[in-house]
């Protein structure tokens, strides 16, 4: 069962009502949470058989909060915080929040936790590589704003594994994205997370390259890129921006002559698909890692098929156990952050740079 | 008369002599550092004639040291630091360096030394937006590392004094690159300089329209993005390396099939113009902005026409009188860093981040 938030998302609480009554239909079973009154009327002018959709009313968001931090302990009524609260009561297995990282992360950590000697939890989106039809996972690409060395570490590994389990690759090439590909090129933090990847190599379940730049996130020689949440963001976002711009103008190229026009419809097919194999819809979304339990967070400008991508995406992964897996990773490479005693520390209080997410 | 350096160059010293002389042949006088036996040889090869190309012997390379700081010191005889020292002796009046972005700054640093109240200089690259057909300047994508509020505020002003005097925009749109747009999105740093630009709007010979996300930077909605030079490099490349891959995957495309390919063919005659409108070798590099005088930095791996690019930038730079409006604009605004005595200090020292470059 997956707990997902309606609100949020640009197109309304209706466009994630039709996708979850998409993956419901493809046998996913999800408690929605959301305004009652659109996601009844979304349904019904869809005509969407409502089994495998349980409507919760929940008509308060905080998805566009600007401290949605302080926003998911004060408001125990809204949508996001009752789906993370259907996940730690065991009422669902994972969730999917359609609008508000920020909330998304806040409403996890209070409810669902975070998973213990995590030190914070990671949004990693796979991305489809254009050329080699592979894909490659970069996170965070948001979770957080600033990365620590331990950080980034607990990265590689949390992605590493999200790939051996959702994408069957049996030692993930790892690498951390920098300014140059020499180990002392990076930030200070990513120079000690590059000498403490070193160190970790030999006993690790993932192959560590070292750094790549820019320009080899999508060239398919490595399946995790490492990097911080503020970086992340940027160059997901630039990937997103630049195909969408270089799509247009190839699609403006195609209509600059008569001779243009008639290639470009000759083309058309080809470059359709093109667009739907790097079509971030089609993918459902980022994984958030590192909490107890496992967390999906499509666009919030996603259309219902994105929408039930996600809710799939979060299906898939229960299936697959993802949460166990990511965290064993860790155990195993002796990659969790020690505590004093039995019970992890400070899961009921997110970091400070939430509040700028 | 343009001081350059011709080693560190992926396709050799000569293939920058024949940069040059195709430069010359377009009104450029130039003073060329590298090994003359391979300047010569190449020069000689394309029939080049030989006025307006002065070759100095200068066969030591720090293009590629791992500590260009220390080597800049310790190599008076480097080609780079030659250079800069002709430069600095008012013999040539702005250089190119045609590989090590490291060895550039250091020895720009210790020979033509920073601007009076110029925190740290920064790499400027304007970027051609296939949408708009104008440009966009991405700055710092990698003089340093890191950077603090004060340098990003600098940036600014450095890169909106760049774009009115290059591209003759009369109030440049200057934005910081962040992971959101809210004024409370980003790193502490970025947070921090939004203030301060916003504080500083009022008398700014430009605006600043706060934060941009990455899928702007190319969107043609501002003139100028200021970021840090760890994440401007990540940036640049990105969009060099999507650009590069999408294109591949479009040539891809028009091969798949008998009808893609008949309307490939047709396309070919426009998607060469788009590629060679954004082909980062036409533009001549980036500017080394905030030395006493201006720099430009081609990629390594540019060809003869690259660098013939670029050493017409710098020339049209020096016309443009690029360093006394980038430092007049940042006196006027107040912007210059506030010193005790009239030398300016720490001149002779670079950052501790040169290290790493």
């Amino acid at each position: 069962v997956i707990a997902v938030d309606a609100n949020g998302a640009d197109l309304g609480p209706g466009e994630v009502a039709a996708g979850a009554a998409l993956a419901a239909e493809r046998g996913a079973r999800v408690l929605l949470f959301g305004l009652a009154a659109d996601i009844d009327a979304a349904l019904a002018e869809i005509g969407a058989a409502s089994h495998g959709v349980e409507v919760v009313d929940a008509p308060v968001s905080i998805a566009k909060s600007a401290d949605p931090a302080r926003a998911a302990r004060s408001a125990p009524e809204a949508s996001i915080v009752q789906a993370a609260r259907a996940v730690a009561e065991g009422r669902a297995d994972a969730f999917v929040c359609a609008g508000g990282t920020g909330a998304a992360l806040a409403a996890g950590l209070f409810n669902i936790r975070r998973a213990q000697g995590v030190h914070r939890p990671a949004l990693a989106l796979p991305l489809p590589s254009p050329v080699t039809g592979g894909t490659v996972t970069l996170l965070d690409v948001g979770a957080s704003v600033e990365a620590r060395r331990e950080h980034l570490v607990q990265f590689a590994f949390l992605g590493a594994a999200l790939t051996s389990s959702v994408f069957g690759v049996q030692r993930p090439r790892v690498a951390l994205l920098s300014n140059g590909q020499e180990r002392e090129r990076g930030s200070a933090v990513v120079v000690e997370a590059h000498a403490e990847l070193l160190q970790r190599a030999e006993g690790a379940p993932f192959d560590f390259l070292g750094n790549v730049e820019g320009g080899d996130v999508l060239a398919g020689a490595v399946d995790v890129v490492v990097t911080d949440g503020f970086t992340g963001n940027v160059a997901l976002k630039l990937i997103e921006g630049v195909s969408a711009t270089l799509l247009g103008a190839v699609r403006q190229a195609a209509s600059s002559s008569l001779m243009s026009r008639a290639g470009g419809a000759l083309l058309l097919p080809s470059l359709r698909r093109l667009r739907s194999e790097i079509d971030p819809e089609a993918q459902g979304g980022a994984y958030l890692l590192g909490l107890r339990a496992l967390g999906v967070v499509p666009h919030g400008r996603f259309g219902r098929r994105g929408f039930a991508e996600a809710i799939l995406r979060a299906s898939r992964g229960v299936e697959q156990q993802l949460t166990a897996c990511t965290h064993s990773s860790l155990a195993a490479a002796g990659a969790l952050r020690r505590f004093q005693g039995p019970a992890p520390p400070a899961a009921s209080e997110p970091d400070a740079s939430l509040r700028a997410q």
